[in-house]
């Protein structure tokens, strides 16, 4: 009977919003998918849809998209630097990016320059929606299926399906085998059913190995009759020529979404090379504008970026396309600036919550996290991997509180982006004794140079430069580290600030963002005899947690309970409460936090040397604390919590 | 190596805790019990414990507690009034209740009436710690153990293991069967383990059929050894009684709490009775006091108050009684008097929940609920009883979204307090139209008397008056409800009030709640129209949802997701909400609201009688309406959307 009251509801409710002009209505596109009590809390409906229906509800609403493509780096230090680039793209909107699939380059292993790795953490660690090519020739099923499940395991919901080049001159077809890409979309749809969404290729001109222009549509409908949900097309160099082809598509009978490569020329020798591989024919007015200046890279790509925003403006004004795919050649800033031309990219400072969230499907409920890693997303994930389940609305809710193991933090995404002599320029060359440790940090905090000219960019816990919401509390932090306070972590105070605030602001429009202050260092055992003294007076006010590298632990937290340091009021939700100080996940962060000395720091010098001393003294003795001032309507009290204990040792040493 | 981890922390938080001065301490007395992280939220340590380590909390704090005994009542009427009293003496704060058993009342039955299902409406219902008493003479051991097993079933957690009266004169003790106390308690022991805790009765003058005082104290001693946690005394008239019998017991090796049974004297025949059935002796002090006054029974009760309060204090000042025990006869007046001359009655403003908590151990973690129910919490506790789960944190967690069916709400405890009679004075003899409808409902929103003279103090959906909270709204309710928007539920928007508030307060001390403007109403599907075309303007603002008793529904609630209404922000916590507007289980709550006003309005008239048909009329065609303002901060905007309904109507008409 309640089940029945319940879809009686549903009916209700679409035919309410249906009919809006009746009064009721449903709000915005996000009309309800499930047809009973939802378990999870949708912040973003985004979060919960297949590519192929996030396509649909664009085209729906008008709002037009663009995705990028990448290929898999060569080098470890190049995947770093893909991948910081994942992030800056990523934070432009594209609906998509993709992965080429290199045979050569052992694909689907685990290096960390495969394609698959290379999906894997655009999916999960930069949190992007992200398409896996897979080419089929020369494969087995096997070998097929294997990657396929690899790319399912790792929370990969989408494969663009391509034959890829034979090897060789001389290509024969496999009895039995893959032959053509449509082999691999069956396949697909065989072997998975329904999980993927499938991606294939669109020639505009024709395959060049195709008999005809139509044998070649006719080819290209099989491969969307066989199970794929959209087209992305090869580039080409005219609007009329995606034009045609579409319509074309259309007249055979090819409904799905259809979305043209865009390849902004960057270069006389890309474009060469691009032509060469792919037997296109560059246009004659093209040829003449580019051979004259083809020595002048800047003046090429000038061109480039005019000659792509207008082919792109002429195609979305056609009515015809909703988004547009970029072949970035891992580069940025040709279709960056195409992109801003086109007013598509679409940087949103509204954050869905105060962290990066993961694309990974088994992620997706995931709306809490402890505060500790908050400069270290990356490693969070990567040491929650295997949870099964993640925490949900509450911290305690969670089943699964093992941290994955330290033994793997060499991997690359945990790694410091820059190379050790930039390191060694920041952090020191030689250091004297600990305060020139203090000056590192005070350095990093002003954004002023070092003593040697050197501005100090980023830390071992932190990565990047100081975040705009750290830059409110400066000052205070300035002061403080210049004494022995070395400050890795911390947030303001925030009594309900609305959530569209550019700095604090995240979560859906029309609601509220709240935080309680919270304060994060390495100090010395002679500061914390002298702080917990100070606490004393702030017991029922300030929650602590003080740790050393061996693990005594001295808090006052209740029962380990976790503490909400975070958290949204939003319109018609529930409370989104996404960080928390856990005193429990405090013990795993406590050993990646002091690992950090050593492996990141330490290791820059020479074994026994001085300033290696220096860094290892500190990693044995110090003590990582952290504060949260609970009372955040008033004024924060972690400043004068640190004042004070300054005055007390100040008293005690006079 | 994570356990390990938590174990080192574990180790040195005691340690820390233990040795305060050092600095580290751990927060008051709710040291954490778990060795991992907890699972669930602990807002009250005491919604965890058990009985036996709740009196040993409260001893080793010095803080003085009572508990208050009841016996079945005889009708269901009598049941109901029962109940009452239990919420009202619940609000002095009593330790615990417990319930007698009586072997003639089918003590074990289903009945409205039995101590069975006395008890677990004093447990699950009013939320009381609760020890269900049981006897064992004349009985069969399956009977016990059904008894036993039923009782764990309800959510019974402790038991009272008595022998019982032997039926007839001559009594024989029975080969394997119950002879005494102490063959329950064994088997208590034997069957369930340790999931009960068990009290046993002491007798400080000797058990009337003992051989002698020392016979019956080693028999006691020998019930406490079988697995008794505590003892409750029989009734005495001097303190010195207790005393003595306390070291008596204590001598020979009984140290768990004994608790003095406490008889304040009501009633000179009550008193007689008593002192038959136990068979003890009325000291001639006492006896010279009663005798002159025993027609008087004002002057009895106030000098069995003075009494019972003189030999109370001597009792406490003796510093060995931590806890009394009242024999309350299933009076209120007296016990209350008493416990407030001792400054024992600690009526406590602040609610650990916006609403009554549940002490059945299965609800433990239960902290959100649908606010429609917050007028009918024991509906509420009835209809979701045989939820598996309860929601934690998060209402969407919930897997349990059915609520029990309607068939059942002539049960006794949903029924109204008041009879018949009354309630026709209240809501009118004779209804003449919908306005006298509005007129009941303005009446008891201004606490005036209606055109007949009665007050109106309670309405289908509101068994009291109006609450405090409400009261804030009483001017602008007035106003509505004399327009046809008939209110059945309300709360104000608060932002950020301390936890401590007596009116909005709840939850810890230190914390801040917060609500959201509420208000539900039945209306008339012209006002329902009007309101619609109001609440556009305010889409992106208020929340609503209007269905009718067929369930046409409309809403513009996104996804289907519920609304936190209350929530509160605690130091050292994470995020509590404890109330939400929940679309899906709104349309449970739809069917309960219809319903009284047939079952308990329409069905006081004749049938085919006009007042029945105005209140049929409403059943069929009125609408149920509920908004939310989401803007917590800014001043309550849902008066202006009703006075703009009004607005509009007055231009519609014009």
């Amino acid at each position: 009977r309640e089940l029945t009251m319940v879809n009686e509801t549903q009916h209700t409710c679409s035919a309410s919003s249906s009919s809006k002009s009746d009064g009721g209505s449903s709000s915005g596109g996000e009309s309800s998918k499930d047809s009973s009590r939802c378990s999870t809390p949708v912040l973003d409906a985004d979060r919960h849809e297949r590519l192929r229906e996030k396509m649909r509800r664009r085209q729906e609403s008008g709002d037009k998209w663009f995705s990028l493509e990448f290929f898999p780096p060569r080098t470890a230090n190049a995947a770093v630097n893909l991948i910081s680039r994942f992030d800056r793209m990523g934070a432009g909107g594209p609906l998509f990016i993709d992965v080429t699939w290199h045979p050569a380059g052992d694909p689907g292993s685990d290096k960390e320059t495969s394609s698959m790795i290379i999906a894997n953490t655009a999916v999960n660690y930069c949190g992007l929606e992200t398409i896996l090519h897979m080419t089929c020739c020369n494969q087995t099923k096997d070998d097929i299926t294997g990657h396929l499940q690899k790319a399912k395991r790792l929370g990969l919901k989408n494969i663009m399906a391509l034959r890829g080049d034979p090897v060789g001159e001389e290509w024969e077809e496999e009895v039995d085998g893959f032959n053509y890409a449509v082999d691999l979309v069956k396949h697909i749809r065989n072997e998975f059913d329904d999980y993927f969404d499938i991606c294939v290729a669109g020639y505009p001109k024709g395959h060049p190995e195709a008999e005809s222009y139509e044998a070649d549509l006719r080819y290209l409908k099989e491969k969307v009759f066989a199970g794929a949900d959209f087209i992305i097309t090869q580039l080409f160099f005219r609007s009329e020529t995606f034009l045609k082809f579409m319509k074309d598509c259309q007249a055979i009978g090819i409904t799905c979404p259809i979305i043209p490569g865009i390849f902004p020329i960057q270069g006389y020798h890309s474009l060469r090379q691009l032509v060469k591989l792919s037997k296109l024919e560059v246009p004659q007015e093209i040829k003449d504008v580019i051979e004259p200046i083809k020595d002048n890279d800047a003046a090429i790509r000038n061109f480039g970026v005019e000659q792509a925003v207008s082919m792109c403006r002429e195609l979305l004004d056609s009515g015809m396309v909703h988004g547009l795919h970029f072949y970035t050649l891992n580069r940025e800033v040709a279709t960056t600036e195409v992109l801003k031309r086109l007013g598509l990219w679409t940087e949103d400072p509204r954050r869905p919550l105060p962290w990066a969230v993961s694309a990974h499907p088994k992620r997706r409920v995931e709306d809490v996290r402890p505060i500790f890693w908050a400069s270290r997303p990356k490693s969070y994930i990567y040491r929650t991997q295997e949870w099964d389940d993640f925490p949900n609305g509450r911290w305690g809710n969670s089943s699964s509180p093992a941290f994955g193991e330290l033994k793997d933090y060499y991997l690359f995404y945990l790694k410091s982006k820059s190379p050790r002599e930039e390191l060694l320029k920041m952090w020191g060359e030689e250091l004297t004794g600990e305060e020139s440790v203090f000056e590192v940090f005070t350095c990093y905090i002003t954004g002023e140079p070092n003593k040697n000219g050197h501005k100090v960019t980023c830390m071992p816990w932190n990565d990047d430069p100081l975040a705009t919401e750290t830059n409110l509390l400066k000052e205070q932090l300035e002061k403080v580290n210049r004494r022995g306070i070395l400050t890795i972590n911390s947030q303001p105070n925030i009594n309900g600030k609305p959530s569209t605030d550019p700095i604090v602001g995240w979560g859906p429009s029309g609601g509220y963002v709240f935080q309680k202050a919270y304060l994060e260092f390495f100090t010395s055992s002679e500061i914390v005899t002298a702080l917990l003294k100070v606490l004393k007076k702030y017991e029922l006010r300030v929650n602590y947690h003080i740790v050393n590298v061996k693990g005594q632990n001295i808090t006052n937290a209740p029962d380990l309970q976790p503490n909400a340091v975070t958290w949204g009021i939003f319109p018609g939700r529930e409370i989104i409460q996404p960080t928390v100080v856990d005193p429990v996940s405090f013990l795993s962060w406590k050993d990646e936090a002091f690992a950090l000395w050593i492996e990141q720091w330490a290791k820059l010098y020479e074994e026994e040397s001085p300033s290696r001393m220096i860094i290892q003294y500190i990693h044995d003795n110090y003590y990582l604390v952290n504060l949260v001032d609970n009372d955040f309507p008033l004024e924060n009290c972690l400043w004068q919590v640190v004042d004070d204990t300054f005055e007390l040792l100040n008293t005690q040493t006079q």
